[in-house]
């Protein structure tokens, strides 16, 4: 999970937003980006090549902070724009209600979801994207992968924080 | 709910069904057509103007039977093509999971649905729709109404067998 | 999955339910049986083992079909009665939106599911169980097992017609 | 929407915590208490009544923040033990998906929900209460009202901060 730069977003400084992060749960949202076809079958997830803060290559779900005054479905299409690009034609879904919701916390166990920097909470959403994905910023590459791919041990294990359980949970509830 | 001429269809002679339904619940789909803008905001519900069995015009959603070896979602394309027309471009769900379901009982009183012809259960689905409607077979007409109309009473009034609680379901599970 | 005596019900013959089968699809709910600790987590998930129409026995979950004029809550708490004994108090959650709903088609490979009787279409549900359990009629035995067991390839092969990728999605959705 | 005293958690102080609220959205739950009848069927809703924090007398769901480090699960329970009191038995739902999520602004007309103290964004669940029920801290009282009676435009009308509009997504999700 990676963040938008805050002191240019002018709403909180590293320091200021450090701190906030040992002591409050911070409002996420993931993205699973989908291709989908006429009848709106799941053909294809998508998943990011980023670089982790440790300098690690691991493949990514689309996520990203929800900033103050910011709605939801505004934070999703932000997040989804700075990791596919502007051209991506996300398509939001229309109700609110997460798919599932992911707990990451700073200690291992805890839950499937991990974050070594602080406790976040993600509203989790499968969204179909319809437009060309071009990787931005620390996104080095997006794949396109099979429902079938997507499964297989040797992908869900490139998967950090344990997004590898939040993709099994999209496939899952998508019925693919 | 109307259905497609079952004879043609080739599965059930109407007789058949008629036996059917006095004697088995009979799975349905209802969608809520929608206009959604780019932030995925729900703008606009699309309601049919029909003429009901009984010669009366009422309003209604979409809606009509699952045929015998048909997937859902294949029925609810189906459904909204014959009722919106080759060029609505339905964007169907990815998942399967309907919004909620309603159960039309043919006696009046058990929940808020109706059906007087047979036992029915519904999954409901809410279904952005992009291309042009034009409505087909015996849907007179398609009106787009906001958020805001959809809820006056006036509106809900015209809706039958109970269809103003699903649309109110509907508009509640989309936060608008 | 298997049927109450559709004679004793009085509601079809033996043989009119047989000519239904093969031209409309059945409605059926199943049901995920668990247990639930004080915090509403789930510790163990309910397989029954069933002698099947093969006379094979195999790992199932409650599964029933919906009755003429019967409420889909009703069709839950009689499927679960009828498996797990009068005495197992289930929950039967109060929102009627189903996780997922199964599409078990007489044809193998349309879907996951596969029913070589009929077309039909299940709403599942995953309903937490307080009391004691006393499997009935054709369920010879109830085993409790932990989320993690659920997910063992031994475990999963031994449930039939597509059950195991059910259960895969019930544990999904609930998050364990 | 109250929180415990932060001071005495330990977690933040009460400027630590006005300072966040002024450059965070901050995660709540909100729960709508219900009762339900042997069926699962809801019978009656849980309406507190609170003073708010201008002195001013006003019904309300239970709400509460998730605290650092806090589950979900944990924060759902504090919170309704805190309104409620020890001997509830809330039934906290088994899986995590929320039915909806409010978002709370501090402009009001952003979303129906509104908060002038900070932007909240909460997790919304349904949850059956067993127990008796004794209000606490700064809860004066808990009606139960069916749900007929919740949809009154004078019941709805003594609900603040847009939580009016929670009660009835709440209701129709239960599809009561």
């Amino acid at each position: 999970m990676t963040d938008v730069n805050f002191t240019d977003a002018g709403w909180l400084s590293r320091e200021d937003m450090d701190a906030a992060r040992e002591r409050l749960p911070i409002l996420y949202v993931d993205a699973v980006p989908v291709r989908v076809d006429d009848h709106g079958v799941v053909t294809a997830v998508g998943l990011l090549l980023r670089i982790g803060e440790d300098g690690q290559v691991k493949r990514a779900l689309v996520s990203g902070r929800v900033l103050y005054h910011e709605r939801v479905r505004s934070a999703l299409l932000r997040n989804l724009e700075k990791d596919l690009g502007p051209l991506a034609l996300p398509r939001v879904p229309p109700a609110p209600q997460p798919f599932t919701i992911a707990e990451y916390f700073p200690t291992p166990g805890v839950t499937p979801f991990h974050d070594p920097r602080q406790h976040a909470v993600s509203l989790a959403y499968v969204v179909p994207v319809e437009g060309d994905c071009a990787p931005q910023q620390d996104a080095l590459e997006l794949t396109w992968v099979s429902p079938e791919e997507a499964r297989r041990p040797e992908v869900l294990a490139e998967l950090a924080n344990g997004q590898s359980t939040l993709l099994l949970q999209a496939l899952a509830h998508l019925g693919v």
